[in-house]
């Protein structure tokens, strides 16, 4: 049996459990994920008996050679709502995450004309067989992680000192593409008092001697993304800078050492959150430990205050705590591992020790 | 008074023609329009005297930096809306079109608490204002264009025979990036029978001689889009294929002719579709005449059987015509232009007759 045909098995599932007759996929990745489909256009309709995908008539000859699991190609109008709940019964789930209020309610309108059918929101399904990785996703991850890193190697080599912290992001770009991958999202460079924004823009900001610079990065590699993140010493750091990337490195240690299959990502991101509390700086590590990561670069599970979720073998999380110390500096360690049975394995292969890059 | 500040005017005047008190402005590309705030947590509260905008710690530094005409930076957490909703009354506009069912839900639970609120659908507003381009819009919008222009000429001077589509869609990308832009959308390079497809995945197919390449493909900079394509031989052709490019090259430029302030969408789009069905193709041009291009690749108006748009001076929209003759071959010509009092700015520089690229 496929691997798709396995997600579509999981699926019908979880549909059945909802006590649901059919479940409407319209996010994109999603109808990806369960048929193999790339194009833009395209919506499945699962049973716990049905497996069918609807597309128009631009995109009819590219399924035909791409769709894979067992679905049955039905043909439609651009609009594809109207061919699709012809066939509707029963209960039927709608993806209320992904569905806007305006397509709701023509969905709405069209169902109104068939007996006996009820919409029901019932968003994140796929996305739950989608937490744990098939042997060929954890292969292409993998690929996807060893290249990034790669590129944090070229960008170690080529030095820090001297250039913008936009043409560190742009170099880091142009390694991932001539390798093969894209960029899994724009890549985060941020030095001296920028380290104190999670989130920063590359800038023209000149990287100075004696500072620390965060380096977030990710490859896009056959559909599939790896996230990464370290935080280099452009030369001597103030005392209080290194003591910060010491209690980072060691939260996100002791973090690691708390994942596997059956903890909660309430109680990993607690881990290196007490730490950091301990530390003085529970003011300073304002997000999530960390996300799953796969077809998206942030999916389920989570590991934060929030989660509810409990690890299972083959799911692929990142652990990246961080400690942001506005008008001062900022510190991220971030690796993307995958959860076995009593532990993971981790998918970046690059050290944790503070690296002197000049 | 700056370009910006001007938008946000032209919006309240339009939330005042909907007797709306409020509008939430939740779509992140039309925040960035109204404010120029380019970070991903950010949403607009916009009313006749208001103009509020919310981000969270982790990007309020960032839009300090980067708000104008006349947006006041209001603090929240990561979740805004609470904040945001605190501050609703009376009838509150939201984007229907781009708010989730679920994301809708938790506004209504928030909203329920708020005596004399009510929430009304009220997306397309800020794409109402994005329509019309003002100078600096339109300068950016020029620039990408001449820029894919070029990467257009260098295609032709690398040759396209014994190549794969994959290969020059490579070598598009990476000359769009070397002279500064990003790709718009991935190009579409279409040769032979794949060109009957409109929206071909670039493929390991050789192009052969003697066959039509559709290339269809746009310039991402500074924020906005440009929109080309260009139907190529790569050496002589059957008579039928030429006489489905002359078909298209006229319907194309009869269409440009009719473009001109106060022309209706619908009726732009019948001067190329009449000509192309009495040609005997009416069943092998599926796709609308042209659309809006700016911030996004696609937006208002549309030029289309279904359009009820009329065209203003300075909105921007591709002229497409195509035909696509299944299990054969494909011609699509398309320009994006600017619309003037008395007729059209065409922001492409490139020739229209059949060139032969071997």
């Amino acid at each position: 049996m496929s691997d798709r045909s396995a997600r579509a098995e999981r699926l019908a599932e979880l549909i059945a459990e909802r006590e649901l007759d059919l479940l409407l996929v319209t996010k994109l990745v999603n109808v990806r994920y369960l048929t193999g489909f790339g194009g833009t256009n395209g919506i499945c309709v699962a049973g716990t008996g049905e497996r069918l995908f609807f597309t128009d008539f631009r995109y009819t000859q590219r399924a035909r050679e791409e769709l894979d699991g067992g679905w049955e190609l039905a043909p439609a109008d651009r609009d594809l709502l109207p061919a699709i709940v012809a066939g509707f019964r029963g209960r039927v789930g709608f993806d209320d995450a992904d569905l806007s209020v305006r397509q709701h309610a023509k969905l709405a309108e069209l169902v109104a004309e068939q007996d006996g059918v009820e919409l029901v929101p019932a968003g994140g399904l796929v996305e739950i067989v989608r937490r744990v990785k098939d042997s060929g996703e954890l292969e292409a991850m993998s690929a996807a992680a060893a290249l990034a890193d790669e590129v944090y190697v070229a960008i170690r080599e080529r030095g820090l000192v001297g250039r913008s912290e936009a043409d560190v992001a742009a170099f880091a770009q142009a390694e991932l593409r001539r390798r093969g991958a894209e960029p899994a999202f724009p890549p985060i460079v941020a030095a001296g008092e920028s380290g104190a924004q999670p989130h920063a823009e590359a800038g023209e900001r000149e990287i100075g001697a004696g500072e620390l610079v965060t380096i977030d990065m990710g490859a896009l590699l056959d559909g599939y993304n790896s996230d990464c993140t370290r935080t280099f010493a452009t030369g001597e750091i103030p005392d209080e800078q290194a003591a910060t990337y010491e209690l980072v490195r060691a939260a996100q240690a002791a973090a690691l050492e708390a994942v596997r299959a059956g903890a909660e990502g309430k109680g990993i991101d607690a881990v290196a959150r007490e730490m950091i509390d301990a530390a003085g700086h529970d003011e300073h590590f304002g997000h999530g430990l960390g996300h799953g990561v796969g077809l998206e670069v942030h999916e389920s599970p989570t590991l934060s205050t929030q989660s509810e979720d409990v690890l299972v073998e083959n799911e692929t999380v990142t652990v990246e705590p961080g400690v942001y110390v506005e008008g001062s500096h900022g510190v991220r360690i971030e690796d993307l591992v995958v959860v076995t049975a009593d532990g993971h394995r981790n998918l970046s292969s690059l050290p944790k020790e503070l690296e002197v890059v000049a």
